[in-house]
Parts: C-alpha cells; structure tokens; sequence
C-alpha cells in the first residue's frame, strides 16, 4: 500500500510549522507540489525551503502537478467541478509514476487542508475512482484566519457568539444578515467592495506571516477605500494577493 | 515595560506546538495557567509537560491563577460579564505581583486563543483598567475543530460555501437554517440533544489530540444516541469531558 500525507504547513512562515508536521515531513520520499501557474513564486520558493530544511531524514523527490486553470465561463459549480476532476486525474498520475508502494508520499498545503482547500477531495475522488490505492493521514496547519486574529490580537467570535465563515463570492452575492462575526477566505475584491456603505469593523490582513504582512483595522468608512487600494497596488507591484478578513456588523444595523 | 505573550499550545498533544509557540515559550520568564477549578488535571498535567520541556533557556516560575466558577444563575451574558471581571482582576494581581518590568510573561492557551477563549479579552480588560501596563503579543494555535476535520479527513466547508461555527448553547437554543456545515465548540450536551429528529451527517470527537481520542461520524439517526450514550459515559469516567462536532445538515431539510 503507499502512503499518503497531507500535512497544512500554515499560512506563512516556516515558523508555523507544527512539530506533527515536521516530523510528517520527515517521512515523505516523495513531495507532491500542485503549481497553481500563477505569480506565486514566493509561496512555491518558501515550500522548497520547508522541504530542504525539514525533509532531512532520507532523500526525497519533489513532483510538481500542473494545475489547469479554472474555466471562467458557466456556472461556478460546474467550472469547480470540472476543475477539481482534471487536477484529480493528473494528481493520480503523479502519484502512479513516482510514488511506489510502502512509500509515503506528503501534500503541501498552505494553511489548513480543512478550510477551502481541494487536496483531500481531490484525494477522495482518487480513491473512489480506483485508478491508484492508498491510505492517507491528514495533518492540521495554523490557518490564514488565525493568523490574522492573532496579529491584529482579536478573537474571532464575541462573547458566546457565532462566526460566520465564508467567501467573498459569497459575500458579494448577498450580505449575510445577523452575524455577530464573518471572516471572509477567498476574496478577489468583490466581497470587500460589497462592503461599501455598510456599519461596520473590518480587520484586514494580506500575506499573513510573510515579511510582506500587511495589516489594517477600523471602521468600514475609514478602512475600506483604504484597503482596496492598498489591495491593488500590492498586486500589481506582487503579481499576487492574498488577504482575509473579519467583519464585526454595528449592533444596530 | 513587562511583555506578555498569549500562546495557544494547540488542542491535545505535544505535537500540535508550532515551532513559534516553542520559541515564545522559550522566552518566557514566568508562566500563567488559568486553574479552571475543575478535574482537568490531565490538561494541566500536559502545560506543565510542555513547559518542563520547552522552557529551557532561563529558569522559569508558573504561576496558577484561580479561576472562579461562573454563576450559572441570572443571564449568561450577565454571568460571563461577572465571570470576567473576577479573573481580569485575580490576572491583573497575578501579573502584579509576579512578572517585573522588562520580562515576559506567557499565558498558556488551549487550542487556539482566537476561539471561544477568554485570555484576549481578559488581558483587553486589564489594560483598560489601567492597574497594570504591559505589551502583548498573541501566536495562534490548532483549534480542537481543526484537529476534529484532520482526523475525520474532511474539510470543514463543502465547496464554496460558508461555515457556522457556534455553541451548543446556541444551537440548543435555535437551529440554524440555511447552512451546509455547522462546527459546535462548549456544549454540555444540550446542543447534540437538540439535533434529534434531524436529517444530518454528524462528525464528533472528544478528548482530541490525546491519548484518549474517541470519534464517531455517520447520519444523525445512527450515531447521536451512540454520541450521547458515549459522551455520558467518558465524562462521567474521566471527570470531564471535552468535545467539539461539524454537522451537514442534508441538502433536503
């Protein structure tokens, strides 16, 4: 049987990295990597240099799985349906070619495998489609949300309240009314800007436990237009973004 | 200036420290732990564990401060509020009369301090009551909810959509329509006893991370009387219990 790791290594620094990790690390001989082709050749050099300091027990083998694109066109179900099921059958190859059996193959994945990443079902849909067998473990990492809690030293909820966690596709197609707390994943500007004119405190954060952290907290109507901008030349100046956020709606609105 | 540093120490074992946790508690000069007052003494067992191996650079003293039992007569909000208040005050003296200017001091954190955990606001209160002045820094923790999706090896969110995370409390009180997963922290069982008769998928576990990890997942029909009959069963053996579930409500209720 060959074995499987998905081990979160935590949105940012090497310093997230949990010792269930590392020691998970230690045991891969094979790293699959999927290569989002997109400008994100930060992320992709500071997984490299997690895996050359930690990967020290045996010799290992790094394989990069093309990520295709997601197709833009039709309805978003249909196109993350589509997306996951061509990622599935090139990462099953990756795994047929180089992973033989009794070894241990380890996914990277930024943050948390748990919120709003595909690999363990990109995983399941290998499994159940037979192609390849395996067993696999899944390793918990420090996610971008508790990153940003914690640098702007905030809980997530209020006393005793709920949290909302969602996208900024979804926040943008409707506001979510009589949440105490919404963290928001997954923006690519439209959840922030649907924000406009509403009573709120915004906690703001991009490239979270990177040396390029960026922070800003206040009130939406001071906050907003700010971080948009910010948002945008940080991209542009980057190639990339990568932010989330926290909404805290005014009591009366 | 005195420093403290809030650390979450991630939800069950050793394993789950981040390599930034242990060079916090690497600098800490004096460490507090709230006594919950309750028969946690495995818990509290554990921070010691890790203090005795971590906190290696300079001697270190621990400083256990009470932690009163809330008043569950009167309202919750009133009786969280005057729950508080105490231990802001018992901290502030703690802090007082144990961490001098210019060290650091760490308040370790269960979990992590951005969920449904009181240190933050605690250490909020005392800053604003001015008896004591301090700068603090908050490192993020695994959540028992995130160890909960590893080893259920689930992603907390269905694709693209929104989490709830809540209380038992909460959920007891009403449920919450209209969403596809509902992650529940602090229920004394009131919140999995109101889930019966509903049409759901359940993933449950308690004491996670540790050595006496229990999980139970499969549609609510089968597994919530084998959750609650479990659940009495654990508590009442080891004195308490700590449990956190994700519930998908089926698509057709």
């Amino acid at each position: 049987m060959k074995r499987i790791l998905v081990i979160g290594i935590g949105s940012g620094g090497m310093q997230l990295l949990t010792l269930q990790a590392i020691d998970a690390l230690r045991t891969a001989d094979v790293v699959f990597i999927f290569d989002k082709g997109e400008a994100k050749g930060d992320l992709a050099h500071l997984r490299k240099e997690i895996c050359a300091r930690y990967c020290t027990e045996k010799p290992y083998k790094v394989v990069e799985i093309a990520s295709p694109q997601r197709d833009p066109t039709g309805s978003y179900e249909a196109g993350v349906a589509a997306w996951h099921a061509e990622r599935a059958e090139l990462a099953a190859q990756a795994i047929c070619e180089n992973l033989a059996d009794k070894r241990t193959g380890a996914f990277l994945v930024w943050g948390d495998p748990a919120l709003y990443d595909s690999t363990l079902r990109i995983l399941e849909t290998i499994k159940s489609s037979a192609v390849v067998d395996f067993e696999y473990e899944v390793i918990p990492g420090i996610s971008s949300i508790q990153v940003l809690a914690a640098r702007h030293k905030i809980a997530l909820n209020t006393v005793g309240e709920p949290v909302l966690v969602t996208t900024g596709r979804k926040l943008a197609q409707s506001f979510p009314a009589g949440h105490a707390s919404i963290a928001v994943f997954l923006d690519n500007g439209d959840g922030l800007r649907s924000l406009a004119g509403r009573k709120a405190h915004i906690y703001w954060g991009a490239y979270l436990g990177t040396d390029d952290e960026v922070l800003v907290a206040g009130p939406l109507q001071d906050a907003l237009e700010r971080i948009l901008e910010l948002r945008g030349t940080l991209r542009r100046e980057k190639g990339w973004i990568f932010d989330v956020y926290l909404v805290r709606p005014l009591a009366d609105c």
